[in-house]
Parts: C-alpha cells; structure tokens; sequence
C-alpha cells in the first residue's frame, strides 16, 4: 500500500476559534470590548488593559474553556477531504494546560469523529514526523524539515516568510 | 548550541509498572490471582478467566487508573541523568483512553516534575522525529527510523528483533 503524504494540523486558531472565545468571555465578564482588527500583529493578552494583562491565563487553565469553541468555517469538510489523501494528524500544544487535555479530545470527537485516536497528537514541542504542517505559530516550525503552511492569524499578520493560507478554502485550493 | 539526540521514552510498562496494577485489581476486585512468571508471550487478559477476559476495558477506561501505578525502579534517577546528555520526551499513547490524559499529566507531574510540558507527548501512532524509543511495543517501531530499543515486558518475552533492556539500570548501562 501506498504511503500517503503526513499532515499535522494545528487546533487553536486553525481548527478552533480560540480568539472568538477570549473576544467573547472578556465581553461578557470584563464589558471589554477587543476588536479583531485591532489584534494584527499583536498576541489578544496585549490589548487587555493592564489591569487585566494576565487574567487570561486563568481562562485558559480552568476547566471548559477549549470545549466549546467555534470550528473555523470550512475545517469539518475540508479536513474530511484531506483525509482522502492524505495522512492526517490533529496536533495540539495541549500539554500547556491541563484541562485543555480532556476538552479537546472531547471537543475533537464531536466535530472531527472521523478522525480516531491514534491520529490525535497531545504535546508541547511538535517533534512530529509528516510532511507538511498547518500552524499559525512559526515556533512549530523551528527544526522542521517539511513543508510548513502558516494559517493566518492576527498575531502572525507581519510575517511573509511562509507560504501563507487565510481560511480553509485556502488549505482546499493549494492542498486538494 | 550543540542539538542533544533525542529519545522518547514510553509510559506503560516501561516508566509505569501497569501490569502490577493489573494484578492488583484483579486480585482485590475478583479473587484471581494472575502470576507474572505465566505471562510470557501474552497480554495480560489473554490469562483471565473467560468470563473476566473483557473485563480490564472497563479499567483502564475508569478514572484514576493511571493515576497511582508505581514507578519502574531506578526509572527517575536513570531518566533524571539522561535528561544531561539528550533531549528526553515522554510519548504515551495515552489517547486510546480518554480519562488516561489527565491521569498521566499528574502522575508525571508527581513522579518526573524534571520533566517539563514542552516535553511530554500524548498520542496514538507514534510519529515522533527522534534519535532513540524506547519502548515495550514493538509496533511503535514501526516506519521508525532511528535506534530502537525493546524494554522487555511479558508480552514481549519471545521477540528476538530488537536491540533490549530489561530494566532501568540496563538503560543506564546502554544510554549513559
């Protein structure tokens, strides 16, 4: 059997819309309201008032924070058509936050079912073995030998270094 | 800064004695007393009773399963020291068993808190790009390129292959 060309594709900001949700809970517990366009080359915790500069980390510690989050429009069926060609991996820096573990596997069961458990990737440093990568974080990209696709996300909006995907039907057209 | 080569190093059998755990259950829950000495060349269920023999699903799939195995012996001083002259993962594929994630993050957290996040990695197919694995499971060798070595558990008793280690000082005496 033919081997099918790895992909590893990142879940915060790729898959899942964890911006949306920080916009959304610092709205609703702070009234603060951070505009996306505001946000370009910038990381979301730099446009909180000082006051509020590191609570965020509190959010993203506690239970039930990545469980809910929006998929980015497009992912479900892209990734599903990926999964025809290629070998597909889901990627997540997860380990940083502990209840993150359990929300985004059950997060990843409900909208990405047909990707199974031994296609789930859990870590920190991606020292992962594929092809190319899907990331919005260039970090990821240190040492990596494949072909590395930046999706785009406010905080990576000045970086020209990579080949660059703004949305799903992007990662379609150059990966389909 | 000179890279260190990379090993990854399994949970399971390898820094967890989760076969002890096993026997424990088993002897407490079900009066059955399994002896390690008949365990060669076979899985652990493959030595219950018929009528317990899908039985350690439901273990393994409880909470807190994971949470208190005892430790490998010499495994936290061997592992300490490799930390000084590689770049030491800990890959798990912790994935097959949902309440296995946050289990595993604690009982590294208490057992190898030396061991940061950045390095810990929870998956299924382990498709890690490092130098060494160790690891219990001959078909996480598979596609795998670099040094492979066999930490010997019951069920791997007949498997000639591969390079093996019986135990941590063995470990020592090879990697040190």
């Amino acid at each position: 059997m033919e081997q099918k060309p790895r992909i590893a594709i990142d879940m915060d900001e790729v898959l899942a819309d964890t911006i949306d949700k920080f916009i959304e809970v610092y709205r609703r517990d702070h009234n603060t309201e951070i505009l996306l366009q505001e946000m370009n080359g910038k990381e979301f915790h730099e446009l909180l008032p000082d006051t509020l500069n590191h609570s965020w980390r509190d959010y993203v510690n506690a239970p039930g924070f990545f469980r809910d989050l929006k998929v980015m429009p497009g992912a479900v069926d892209v990734v599903k058509e990926l999964c025809q060609k290629y070998d597909v991996y889901v990627v997540s820096a997860a380990m940083e936050f502990r209840h993150s573990l359990i929300d985004k596997f059950d997060w990843l069961a409900d909208h990405f079912p047909f990707i199974d458990w031994r296609h789930i990737i859990f870590c920190g440093y991606k020292i992962v073995d594929v092809d190319i990568m899907i990331d919005d974080r260039i970090r990821n990209f240190t040492g990596f030998k494949g072909r590395s696709i930046l999706y785009s996300s406010p905080h990576n909006f000045y970086i020209t270094e990579y080949e660059r995907v703004d949305n799903w039907t992007n990662v379609g057209d150059i990966l389909l």
